[in-house]
């Protein structure tokens, strides 16, 4: 710890030093819009992206893919020394709309301590951050403290729909010890976070049709099968009314969470009455028993997203429908897989209501790096030895990233250190982030090489 | 029967040779359109009516109700005669879409066989066959065999809003012995048919809304209530996979059908694979084992007439519905009300889902009139005697109308004797009537006044 700990002391010097360097320059970065949903400006600021790597002394390029090109750097310092890919993502939302902003969302702007813009926290600030960690690293040090893999990409908001091709066809380049993401907010308490894992999803539709059209319920109530109440009944025995969901096989597998994950979630925060208030519950969802945080990361859940047939309008009208549908998605934990959870799902409605189509839509596998993870400490320490706090430990989150690409593909562990304030506003108008929670990025990044620089590999 | 045979014989032969004047007059009077729905021609065409009957010797007047007014007229014979109520309505159907038809709507025309014109067959060529049965009757003997009422309603066709209302208010103007109706169709063979009641109904609407807002299924999938699995698990409580409505207490009262209703059903024809043909049914719905007839006739059904709730777009949105809503009507058979099904809905939903809002809508009580009633006989003497075949008896048929206030308000049997082709397409565009439909009708009308008048009270 000590020998880290002087030249930690003057990194965090120089950043304090060149606060309002990093402000402007950020600021610079994110006048560029680079809305990967209307290919706007992808080209420009990949290409702004491996001039910054470059000036850190790092092999880069822009890596071309059947979309938007990512873009990768490394710096390697010695083999002995473990590898960090620090991933991240250069393209942002559309700023619409637009007559929400206060200031224009790609005319950077601070007020009261935030410099408000799109893509200033989802992700332009938080890899920002990062690139000043080395930078800073290099500058006090003339060196960085262990190996270092950048990867960039432009298509997160669109819902990465070729990471995971782009990190097969090029796990050689790829190589390293563990992935870190700044992604997200930090807990909404100010504290920091670190993350160990996400759920999957694998999200699907059901379709009846029971006749060739409509019927007057009068004329045909009892003799035609309703698609409603065929949809309700299959619905019926796929979750049942105590929150269990009842398709055969599918929850079998699931892992119990270990003693270090249960241990971690004891010592999560929790204001039970606050999100019950700010979400209007008056109870939580079935099952009853079952702990907040055990719901969101330890059960798979069944979500109807919508259901629709027959008669939506005013007053009655007596129609006897013939069609539904309901789209579903079903969060996965470890190990299910979306080929699993399809297979079991298909199964079931094969057994239950044959007559019913099932149609796969998207699916992306859980993620999860043990929390014994040797990097699960130098980590700790690092965070401590930005923020003065310890982190809180978030064994997974309840939402779907594709993770799965370092963990499954790459076979790496992998953790989520978010730098940016909770109420950042992303996918939102006037999306911001503090000045402070920047700063305190930058110095969390470069703990995090000092930390790992203390390292064998 | 023989003092009968011979005045029926010479009016039969009076409506043959009438045959052109009446079709021509039938063309005349539903030139005029009275279209409910639009307020239009209703005043002009309740006018026509009064003249109508009052040239038949009828007292004969327009009664206001607090819509538009029912055309009342009587003519009494001798109070050793049973009375008939003769009801119909004078309102059509708005002609859209007006594209649709071959010839315009309020512009008669013939073609093979058939006169096309919105209301032709629903209802103005009907009461327009009764009328003239009373004519041919007059024509022939100078006077009418039994005492006859007419009930002419201005509202059928937008739900009878004010029926019970006027019934109520004036009982002691329309005291009869039974009541006769002709509207709707012969059965698809061509057959004539007698029906005896009608299901009720009761329809509302349950909501769920269970939190402030949609949430995302990823960060609150397993947290927050679904409104739409809280609707999906209420329904199911309400009728099982076997087809049986579960509402506590609602199908126990639920009157068995007698042995002549049970006879009289074996006896209607039924080609069922030819129904499942048409509308493209695989099998008729749950409960499995119970006939074609007694689903429509002998119980309760409950039909999802529409669910709606969360994202209904292309592809998926992975959203946790806050909202949802199913409107649902139940079918109702003797002795059910709506009243006393409101209440069972209502206790079984305060039961099982509290938090759902149950909202009533409308409601119609059921209404049948015993298949051994005294005018059973005569009514089906009269079809033979007029069309030489036996008609099909109907205990009930599956839809609702407000025969209840004549059995029910009035305390009387009430009868259907429909006269119009199967194909009328009535509600739609080419709405028509067969000529040798209408012909019979008159002659129905003629021989129903015959055999009515053959009864001593």
């Amino acid at each position: 710890m000590t020998e880290i700990a002087s030249p930690l002391a003057g990194i965090f010097d120089h950043i304090e030093a060149n606060r309002d360097a990093f402000v402007t320059r950020l600021m610079d970065y994110v006048r560029h819009p680079s809305i990967s949903a209307h290919n706007q400006g992808i080209g420009e600021v990949a290409g702004m992206l491996v001039g910054f790597l470059r000036k850190l002394g790092m092999e880069a390029e822009t890596v071309p893919t059947s979309g938007h090109p990512m873009v990768l750097g490394r710096r390697d310092v010695s083999p002995d020394k473990p590898t960090v890919l620090l991933y991240g993502h250069y393209d942002v939302q559309p700023p619409d709309p637009l007559e929400l902003w206060t200031s224009p969302p790609f005319e950077p702007t601070i007020r009261d301590g935030r410099i408000y813009a799109r893509g200033i926290g989802d992700n332009k600030g938080q890899h920002f951050a990062q690139l000043l960690a080395l930078e800073s690293h290099l500058a006090v040090t003339g060196d960085l403290p262990c190996n270092v893999l950048f990867l960039l990409e432009g298509e997160e908001e669109i819902g990465s729909p070729h990471i995971a091709e782009f990190v097969r066809a090029h796990a050689d380049r790829l190589r390293a010890d563990l992935v870190v993401t700044s992604d997200g907010p930090l807990h909404e308490s100010g504290a920091p976070v670190v993350t160990f894992g996400v759920r999957g999803v694998a999200a699907f539709e059901l379709r009846a049709k029971t006749a060739s059209r409509d019927v007057h319920s009068g004329n045909f109530g009892g003799v035609v099968p309703n698609a409603v109440w065929t949809l309700v009944h299959l619905l019926a025995t796929m979750k049942d009314e105590d929150g269990e969901i009842t398709i055969e096989g599918l929850t079998e597998p699931v892992i119990p969470p270990t003693n270090l994950e249960r241990d971690a979630v004891e010592r999560l925060p929790l204001d039970l009455e606050a999100i019950k208030a700010e979400l209007g519950l008056s109870r939580l969802d079935a099952p009853a028993g079952r702990g907040y945080f055990d719901r969101l990361m330890f059960h798979p859940t069944l979500t109807v997203n919508g259901f629709h047939g027959g008669y939506g309008g005013p007053g009655m009208k007596t129609v006897l429908p013939c069609e539904a549908f309901v789209k579903c998605d079903i969060r996965l934990v470890e190990p299910l897989t979306p080929d699993y959870v399809f297979d079991k799902v298909r199964a079931h409605v094969q057994k239950h209501a044959p007559e019913v189509e099932f149609v796969p839509l998207n699916g992306m596998l859980p993620s999860k790096t043990p929390m014994d993870s040797p990097f699960a400490e130098p980590i700790r320490r690092a965070v401590v030895a930005a923020r003065g706090v310890e982190p809180l430990l978030y064994p997974t989150v309840g939402g779907s990233l594709p993770d799965y690409v370092f963990t499954k593909i790459l076979g790496l562990p992998a953790f989520v250190i978010p730098y940016a304030n909770a109420d950042e506003a992303n996918h939102a108008p006037n999306e911001n982030l503090k000045i402070a929670c920047f700063i305190d990025g930058i110095k969390t990044g470069a703990a995090l090489l000092a930390e790992l620089g203390a390292l064998r590999r």
